[in-house]
């Protein structure tokens, strides 16, 4: 898993470049995104694997569903703000929305 | 599953007495309820039952997860407030939550 | 859901020709195939989707999962061999694979 | 994540005698167990906890599921037989099954 250290400010633009879907809270502390799919089992199947994942890298969403829509937000409670692994987090959903949607 | 006709006030209360965990919101349209457990891997084991009794029954939560909390939503939007649908959903949740915690 | 009387043994080749990958046994009375995933993850999420279109339909499979594998064999038990609820469950599944996979 | 090296034969049956639903198969390379829940919905909630636990632990059964069963084979085939992390798989799935049944 990628080290836990917040990302410097400056940095962030850049990273959050090939995450084009998520947005910065106004804080620059947390990002969220939200996924629609066609309907419920997809959306909780998408959730089922990320739910392997995140046990799996320990690093966990904040996420919210209702019937097709699944929004989630991720930040680093331990670093107080994004790290490497909420970027690892988006990119691994992102790929996995892109393949099974 | 019970019909999806908005239970009146008079009769909510006695309804509710039984799902002493779950809130009633202000407005007395949704009703609410945060399950805590062990670890992620038994509130996601709880969310995947609930699913598919979901999709069973055709009644969708509006839940949120992070790591050990699961907070539930229950509203029946058709009807414009909470139906037997709604309850159904909550007593089948808190069995749920009773077995497995 | 389809109706759950026995397929003909005539119509049955017929109605296999669009599941390629399935076999049909010896007998005649079930079809099986094995779906294979890039990871566990994968096959998982998968079995999760299928999992919940299975009890809304009230028709289970009879499934064997290691890592990346899925092999899934088909039949109604009620019906004493193939019928629409096993092609349709065949046919569910191929679809969220080609669109997962 | 206990060590993967292959038990001694002398060793292993002290070690299941606290596994007392598991059969060790006649060669001594594996150990099965069969698990029965109330419903399809039950069983399922077993296996995603499981699933989720397997893959952190990187560590995979075979299991078979139809509708409130699941039969479940370990065995290490890094080791070529019985490993400490078979036995905690069997602990853990045995307690999780205690625990939500």
């Amino acid at each position: 898993m990628p080290e836990a250290s917040k990302i410097h400010p400056d940095q962030l633009q850049d990273k959050l470049a090939a995450l084009a879907q998520w947005r910065l809270d106004n804080a620059g502390q947390s990002i969220a995104r939200e996924y629609r799919f066609d309907d419920f089992m997809q959306a909780f199947a998408f959730m089922s694997e990320m739910a392997i994942w995140s046990e799996k890298h320990d690093h966990h969403p904040e996420w919210f569903n209702v019937y097709n829509k699944v929004k989630v937000t991720l930040t680093t409670h331990d670093a107080g703000g994004l790290t490497e692994r909420d970027l690892a987090w988006a990119r691994h959903a992102d790929a996995v929305f892109s393949r099974s949607h």
